[in-house]
């Protein structure tokens, strides 16, 4: 075993819904586009997602390129999602979060086919972030601490 | 039914482990620290679904608090989740990503104790990464292209 306990903070800042996380010292501010309540100072918890999402893949894929002999001269990722908006509103009995996400793989290497395809297998086997929004993660309210 | 589809491209940047993804016009590079074996250029993919997931919340609370009858004057969450690295490296039989995520809220208001509790469940039940977090989302590699 090998556990690592991975951190963050987010603190809403004090205007409108713009929100502040911060870790190790790295600080990204999301909030929502003007037709979703926002103003718009930086992408949303969602679209970060898919973010999270695209570049742990492009990690894996950088990361295990030479042990699995694919020689990687390029790595991209389109991803999109779909989330139906009344969940979140409360306007309809569906999960407020995401129903499907697709993605496509853009691979620049002159290795094999088939051993492509089989990197392909194993980045999307070995992902993290994949593993963590594909399968159920058990998410712990600790404490609820009124300021 | 509302569908929205948000979108999100992730590219590998030249060197390293470094990925630089974009949501219209908006940038994030994600990288590995040295230990992870990268350079350090920026939170890592799982440190990122953290900020995602504690912004998503922090935004639910901002959105949602006057309509709810709370009176918040403020708003942060701490977030820590658990990952056995031998997942990722191959080295055991275990998921890649999150185990557990645990998490804390800090709410400053004046509103009642127990008004200020209702509040919490609502956002963690509404919360739409959250949700995508806890339970399961369809992943779909639509194609893989190779250049």
């Amino acid at each position: 075993m090998a556990i690592e306990t991975f951190k963050a903070v987010s603190r809403k800042l004090p205007e409108g819904l713009a929100v502040e996380s911060e870790v190790r010292g790295f600080k990204i501010i999301l909030d929502e586009p003007k037709e979703l309540g926002g103003t718009d100072k930086g992408m949303n918890p969602v679209e970060a997602l898919l973010c999270a999402f695209g570049s742990c893949q492009s990690i894996v894929a950088a990361a295990f390129a030479k042990a699995k002999g694919i020689n990687l001269q390029g790595f991209w990722v389109e991803l999109e999602g779909d989330i139906d908006l009344d969940g979140f509103m409360g306007k309809a009995d569906v999960r407020p979060g995401f129903q499907e996400i697709r993605f496509k793989m853009h691979i620049k290497t002159d290795s094999p086919k088939e051993k492509v395809e089989e990197f392909v297998k194993f980045i999307e086997k070995t992902c993290p972030v994949g593993d963590s929004i594909a399968n159920e993660v058990k998410l712990v309210l600790t404490d609820t601490i009124i300021e």
